[in-house]
């Protein structure tokens, strides 16, 4: 069960309005790696925790922050709408700039949410269910985690670098710290549970039903061989085998074929 | 430029024809960490790469295995279709196994795609783009292709443990094998990253821009403090700083209130 | 079965081309509450009507006019790209004015479509038959046509003052009229149903089986009580019930808790 | 900001596994008016309020509850799910009672999820944002909510009529309470809005910008004059205007045809 | 502008009520193929149509009929759940027959449509409008809607093979029959073109911008040469051209490779 | 299996950055038609082609020269960003041509990608598997190639008038080239299949079985008599039958209309 508290977690002011910048904040908001998909990848993750408790208040710690940080983009969204030059359709023939903003501002932005936030993307793909995973292994969704927060703090730190606006980037300063944190502690919780049940998830799969002739082997598919020069070539791999290389892939199987197809699924 | 060998890398023979399995095998064919995922993640990664060489060459090396573990399970599950009870709706009625077969496939694998297989996951949703990132920052993207391999192998394992055909866990522990390699080798790179550009992704972002005295804290935002004993609340952060523990969240910004809509925005 | 007519229901004729405003009046035919939409929501609501035939005909009576809408939508936004300036690419690299044209407009429009209209909303994004609903309860779905009805209209009424077109505004205003006898005539026909059936949907579930202790309450779960002063929580509610403030929410369940999963399963 | 409390607003103790009913009853967790819709369409409205605090505490307050509701459904999922004859493949090939639940049941429930919840409908398509709205203006967004919880409601309903679990059916009862509560808070709040601004929204788009000699017509393009007896076309409407009846539709416009393309365009 | 009579254009009576080939028979409704694609690409295609107007006049008739052929499936769905076992689940636990079908069953048909059809695929996918094409082009538009009336009257074929019901196979007769006729039109539309306007799509680019040494060539990238023997590898092509068979693929471009990414945009 | 070599088919190299193209071009990379949709679509057909080997050896050939030409567009795609004016925000606003640029450029290619290829259309819309189709059919298989292949080139044509890059022209000549080459093909393959197996998919289903007095008549659903001078409508049709011409339309069927809801399913 939830509580709501009015007062923002950080500060979402902007200093002047940027019906574009709008636009391209959507990205950490309803986008692949935004806030909504945290929220609900960390809430969906915390329900279906099975394990140890407290690997189960960890994540609902975090997931209900991340609600937090969807209330807050949206909010700064909101504000960047408010005075964006959505009804100067006319004074854009003549004036350029206006014409510019008009011409790359998100049209949903003011015709569908009238100058509020969209649960979309920067280029306005509403957000989908299909960008998040709670698979009740919990070192595979850790590894989930460390992902979306890499990938979500990349976006912020490119953001930062396209808006020259003091307000927002003082969220996104923001942001960035918070993004930190969580990457650091989804990275100590992986450890723990790495050192736990060993680095290849499921770690409790027998090892005696896998083909571990093929377990430690970087085969060369693509012509040139400077992969074979890497860490992941030669030497102890994490999992403790031995890592190879092999020069020439090998085709182990059979032709692929198939049989003819029954008369009433109409082949002809 | 690609070029094709029509034997397969591994055998894909099932002993004998299982309508349902091909239903749920269809997961790791068109589902959210199935073979299509990997592969065009991995091709759109190698393609976009602007780094060194040796990291383009592992990508594209496991990108075109990954193609071809797509082709292997096409065929797999074409093969598990050939004699499926398709046209014995009449018989169904009265014979229960048969009426369950038939009412637990999936309908396209007949009527769409003449016992074939589908690019769509196990309930039938289509493969979309929306599963996969390439997003130009090497680490990122090893941690993103971590993440694949853990889930990818977690479901095969899962789908083991769902059959007892002999042919089919036979390509399975093939799968496992080289999920488990992937999820060395790109575990390898990550680690050579990390070292050369430290654990945060991104690491070039200048420190001093971030709010940094929010980078290491755990907010108690779920009540309960069971997380508080976790490696992720005290000692050492993998990225060498301090963490911390708040008791209670703090809400540092101003309240979510916005100005009134333009009347021209129709608000009322 | 259906009948068509060339002419169209209203005049679509633009004063003259405008590749921007094409671009966002496509919210209103292929958007979420775009006329696709509603076309096909009162085509599937009448299909489905097991009810009295007066509201049968009513939905069909309507429905058939909406796919008209659509048609003149379509004409409309086919003639706004008529002498569109697509392929002055590079004069537009001196020209801000046709830059701003260019970069702004929908790349389908010519790509896809050679300057014809697109069924998708003013993002590019295809309509989906997620928008709709068929329910099977008559007053369930006049309240979504209500809905549809509504923010369709205010869609229509921003686009208004979005461009100076007056062959735009014509048709537009046209629209916004039938908008109104829509959201009339679903209003209407949701107050007999409201009288016969009662104001809760569904009106014959038996009362007894809801917990109806909780039927009655706004519970403050955001702080903060202006809430409280609302004609929601005091006096008789809609259903002839009285309404109660809980200041503060109670948790009457158990411990959101999970016992562990089976090892096939594989949660480590 | 939100606050998380672990124990659950209402129980969620089903009496025994149904791993069927698991399925059916993801279509109130994801589905197009599942709980999720509900959670996010309020958040995004409340964050998007412009207008009185009361309506914006309003929404905050049942946005916040309706997360919780998420939680609940989540978990009785994941309840349904312990004890399901997930691996008995075998086993089922001889009784068709097992055969017919691993047939029917959702194959991502165990592949993808190990026995939890997914942020899915019943038949698997994940939850994406084209469910929801937030306008910018309050009366269409009252009757976006009492749309979907009307529509919510009767789904509880049916599902209410799928099971005999006593527990599932305790569960649904607290639910089938709230709705109605929903219903009856969003009618008071929209009919207080009514009032406010008139019966038509948006209420102030200047009406003699509207073409009204169109605004009260019903017109019959579906033959039969069945739906001329009713409320909607004769008498007063709803906004005070005089309903009509027109027993053959006009075609008021041109010809829909269009001018050639550009050659630049191809189209031959 | 559109017209709409209430008697089918061909009878849609079951003989008797069947949930899961109504599940089936969604395919041919709301599927890639079915009755919503051909019916909104050919409105469309009609819509948009800028040549001559007996090519618009021939879509627009098809297109209208293409209406009411989305009514009688739904009208036929509907009547195929009349009477179906939906609240039986107690009864399921010990009828295996009952429990295949509800297990079977589109869970959406009962709780989201009660016992209507849904404008969704098979497998319950909403139609969306990635489906369709109105390319301006009429010879591309003309193939377009050949592969769709042939891979419809693939999948009615098959479905008529799934049922023995002697009601849905009357119907599913007159469906064949309009598919012949209309791969029949299109096809007769697509030659008339193709005498006017050349073979090859567009027939009006300039074939001296095109790179024509590459125009005839059938390359050898998979392995075996039995493609070596087909019409198109030896002799006249359709075009006019020769056809060539060229026996390993000639890369004639550049490596692969890239330019590093500027700082700003956070490559590590 | 797959190889891959790192020199690309063709040359893929811009005289010059352009944001704006770099959006627009990936209409053919990851749209409805892209490069990607022909790549999957041939590889399903392939890997399900169950009939004469010299077809699934075509498809295979022709498969595998498309991912290759996916990755000369990607990279291409990667080129053109290369030099994107990204972070010059604060300069747009003065400047014109670069608020333009910066508003038109598609908002992910930057902030999700790092200036790398998206796997979407033009307008970001992610790619989806509901594009493509492999029927089991190989007739209905090579008319929906026909069909890609004409939209295909129809889209290049029109992106080689939207640009004067030379470099982009030089490949764009070429895909223009190989788009005939498979036209050709595939048009040649059809025309094989239909000989043998008549011109009707699918050929094989009992004509007996098909109320073949409906599968020669053009039917006047639209009024105006234009179509009636078609070839399509007099003389002899492709399948060897005789078109007729329908002045109006007969409706054939029963009145539309259904039977009760049962009480469980909550009609009221
Ligand atoms: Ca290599
Ligand atoms: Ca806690
Ligand atoms: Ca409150
Ligand atoms: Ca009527
Ligand atoms: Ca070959
Ligand atoms: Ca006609």
């Amino acid at each position: 069960m939830f509580h709501h508290q009015k007062v923002l977690q950080y500060p979402a002011k902007p200093d002047k309005p940027d019906a574009l910048f709008a636009k391209q904040m959507q990205e950490i908001l309803g986008g692949q790696y935004g806030e909504i998909s945290v929220a609900l990848q960390y809430l969906f993750q915390g329900w279906s925790a099975r394990g140890e408790e407290k690997y189960k208040d960890l994540i609902m710690d975090t997931a209900t922050e991340e609600i937090g940080h969807v209330e807050m983009i949206a909010t700064m969204i909101a504000r960047l709408l408010e005075g964006a030059p959505v009804n100067e359709q006319e004074e854009a023939a003549q004036n350029p700039v206006i014409g510019a903003i008009l011409g790359g501002m998100n049209p949903q932005h003011a015709i569908v949410a009238g100058l509020g936030p969209r649960p979309t993307d920067s280029n306005g793909v509403p957000w989908n269910a299909g960008y998040i995973i709670a698979s009740g292994n919990m070192l595979a969704d850790m590894r989930a985690n460390i992902n979306a927060e890499s990938q979500g703090r990349l976006q912020v730190a490119r953001l930062y670098e396209m808006t020259e606006d003091k307000g927002v980037r003082d969220m996104l300063s923001f942001l960035l710290a918070r993004d930190s944190m969580h990457q650091n502690q989804w990275i100590a919780a992986a450890r723990e549970l790495e050192e736990k049940n060993g680095i290849i998830v499921p770690g409790s799969f027998p090892k005696e039903l896998e083909a571990d002739n093929f377990s430690h082997s970087l085969i060369n598919f693509s012509e040139g061989e400077e992969s074979k020069e890497g860490s992941w070539a030669n030497g102890t791999a994490p999992d403790g085998g031995t890592f190879k290389y092999e020069e020439a892939p090998t085709a182990h199987g059979e032709k692929q074929e198939l049989n003819p197809a029954p008369e009433y699924m109409y082949p002809k």
